[in-house]
């Protein structure tokens, strides 16, 4: 399988793409800019619902559902949004086709024009803010704590799978609060639930911080943000949250009544994040045999291939295979059997290394006689032979130490691949040949930032939470500097 | 709660909506036709899918996820189905927008259209059989058993929250055989599948059956249905499950090498519910004070208020109170304790009540000294002082004797609203004055049954599974006719 396989050295865009590909996780439609998520990548795609529906809800969150469409004059409404969002959307502008005169087809029927067109979701805010209105009247009506599940899209021109895609599947939260106290507070938290999913379950470190004025969400007020660190240096945004201000209570006029009856206008909260996540997963653990997934997000977290000659001693192993089935499986462990006769055992352990499967067990008649499995693990790929009694333990063990082990690897690489620089030569040395995180004083002008971006492609990724105040002169411009930020090239 | 809330027989269409309003389901968003679905309406939803996906799963199938887009052309490519849903779409022709050159905001750029026109949606067939082009080469490839849950908009000029709505949320599965007979097989399985979740979670009693020809799918060769009846005598379609040949194989050219090496056109189902499910639900079993749910659906199966003054008492109540949701919990039973200090108990027991929460739980003072609560069913409306002493058990039992009797019940209405006709009075007179089913004779023309649609607004809502053969006359044409087929009036 990894035969024909691109290594990440030699070009590690065409690795992601050979590898999104062959693993079956996604594939580009006939339509531009938008993905098939095929089975095997969308089963992970659902396991990272799954947890992240959890910890919403664990935060008090629920789901609700908002149309897909969004007047035009919505997107208007806020100012810094229609500026932000107005350049890439799909315009519904009629609601029929008729039969083409001449016979050579359908055709778009002139009579059935919108009288004011619609776009299709980019994000909720408008929408939403515009329903609110109708939610919320006093302050026993707050906070109200919605997120949705839903399919966006923003026109791309060049899109990647997964990383940047015309439509993209996504979750957006979306708050609204008495108080810019508890509005901040909730964009802190869910910025934190963000961190601990990446880290607990992507095996993925990321550094939480704000992002620049320049930088942030068209219409938010502070935007927090996780960032990652990819295997070729650049960096992933991977998660976003964005307080909103008043913003939207102001363009949509949603006020209430404070317990002292008064009118305030509310406070608002968003954040996502989107299918982009599979890209980063891939592309943090991965490597030149193929797809490396964290237990906590892998569809089948352990296969057996039985290794047999003939239908008996297939019907042996199966038997076997079904009492150690029925012991990972009553420890919570997600187990495939694979069983089919058209593939033999070589093309099934090829298939399941490049599918990222993290523990693979093999059991043929020696194994029988002996009361064995072989016992394979993905990250490592160490191999050991291993009694059957008290297997469930061990491979349950097994696979923590899988998850711990990937995401520690993981932190390593960004600990090796985040230098200080002080000079603007060590600045782009850095960023042109070490390449990872550089953190750096800056002199907190949006002209430098889009300076050092023209010169070098580098961006601010973000400014630390709870940053160190330190003292220091801008990499850049040699002006006064009270912190260091943190900058890489990205996604 | 429930004054101002008009009764079923005072106006049962009016009382749909109004319940929906109430009971914090739905409500008609900006977008013309669209709905947004609220949170306590969504949680139900969420409870289907849930479901539902555990079903199909336990079938063998996956999740995927295809574009929301289909470009114009791939409507075209599959007669009838092109005829089916060409007439009701939303049609993108440009991906940008830009500001108006007088500043009154923002416009469609006309620079931006696009070359084909996409349509959103209103089915996937197309766009999935073109991608599945991709996926069977070989016998080996199949079956694909691929499910998706998705937003399709369909333009609906007169729109009814959840019934009939221009954007609505469902799940779609298609489906990929070699063999005619498999993907019958899987036709009918999915046909059962839906049937078993309509009566055991939704206590929902269906009939199940083929469409005549004039109402199947477009582009199928057959068409199977589950058919409900909702109290006001209407029939509702609550889910379909199509037969579609090889026509959709062949209008994308998705050809197999069987096992002899022959190539041959590939054959294919789809099957679907949606959220037009709510409808149902709410119309099968609630009444005059509100909602009504079977406990396998309820967000909340129980919900427990305190009866208290002042603070110590309710710090007393709560303690108890924990304990038992404990207990209950540990059950599986999903417990709200709404201790809120806004809102008095009168108050909260209406709106549970409104909300259908099957179990209301009181407990006050004078339970805490006795060791009792009082326990409230939603379906019967019957009260009675248990003692706390195995109480989860106990309502263990209430929960499940709610559901059986939600079922019951509709078992029964459904068989006091079927009949027989056998002359064209007396099916005149059931359609208009009895309403509910009218199982009756019909001679197999189309003819005939356009006539009757005009004449009586009825539909031949299915030719029931495994039908008695018996001859007679067509309740209409006195023609000679080999089965009676089931009639009603539809939503």
């Amino acid at each position: 399988m990894a035969k024909d396989f691109t290594t990440r050295s030699e070009d590690y865009s065409q690795w992601y793409n050979e590898l999104v590909a062959k693993a079956d996780l996604a594939e580009h439609s006939a339509v531009r800019g938008c993905m098939v998520i095929k089975p095997y990548g969308y089963a992970i795609w659902e396991k990272m619902q799954a947890q992240l529906d959890k910890m919403f809800k664990a935060t008090g969150h629920s789901n609700a559902y908002f149309p897909l469409f969004i007047p035009k004059s919505y997107l208007s409404k806020e100012a810094d949004h229609v500026e932000g969002f107005a350049k890439e959307c799909a315009v519904v502008t009629h609601y029929r086709l008729k039969n083409a005169e001449d016979g050579s087809g359908v055709v778009v029927d002139p009579d059935a024009k919108l009288e004011e067109e619609l776009i299709v979701r980019p994000t909720s805010e408008t929408i939403i803010w515009n329903t609110y209105k109708g939610w919320i009247q006093s302050y026993r009506d707050l906070p109200i704590l919605v997120n949705q599940w839903a399919n966006v899209v923003r026109w791309e021109m060049r899109t990647r799978l997964f990383l940047r895609t015309a439509e993209f599947l996504w979750q957006e939260g979306h708050t609204a609060h008495a108080t810019k106290e508890e509005a901040i507070k909730e964009t802190e938290q869910m910025l934190d639930v963000y961190a601990e999913f990446a880290e607990k379950f992507m095996a993925m470190p990321v550094l939480k911080g704000v992002k620049t004025p320049s930088e942030r969400f068209a219409g938010a007020l502070e935007t927090y943000c996780i960032e990652a660190l990819m295997q070729d240096g650049k960096a992933l945004q991977a998660g976003t949250s964005h307080f909103l201000g008043q913003n939207f209570a102001k363009a949509f006029d949603v006020k209430f009544a404070t317990r002292e009856g008064k009118q305030e206008y509310v406070w608002a909260t968003s954040w996502g994040v989107s299918t982009r996540l599979m890209g980063a997963l891939i592309m943090t653990h991965s490597d030149d045999d193929g797809l490396v997934l964290p237990p906590n997000l892998a569809p089948h977290q352990v296969v057996i291939v039985p290794i047999y000659k003939g239908e008996e001693q297939l019907s042996q192993i199966s038997e076997k295979v079904g009492v150690i089935k029925s012991e990972l499986e009553a420890k919570g462990i997600s187990v495939k059997y694979d069983n089919r006769d058209t593939h033999k055992p070589g093309f099934k352990f090829a298939e399941y290394e490049f599918k990222g499967v993290p523990v693979r067990i093999a059991i043929g008649p020696r194994d029988l006689e002996n009361g064995t499995v072989e016992v394979a693990r993905r990250d490592t790929k160490e191999k050991e032979v291993l009694q059957q009694s008290d297997l469930a333990n061990k491979v349950e063990h097994l696979l923590e130490n899988i998850q711990n082990n990937l995401f520690q690897k993981a932190v390593d690489f960004r600990e090796e691949k985040t230098h200080k620089a002080d000079t603007w030569d060590e600045f782009k040395d850095i960023i042109n040949n070490k390449t990872g995180f550089v953190s750096a004083h800056w002199d907190g002008s949006e002209e430098t930032e889009e300076k050092i971006k023209q010169e070098t492609k580098a961006t601010i990724r973000c400014i630390p939470l709870n940053n160190k105040k330190e003292a220091g002169k801008c990499v850049y411009s040699g002006n006064q500097s009270t912190q260091r930020v943190i900058f890489a090239k990205a996604y």
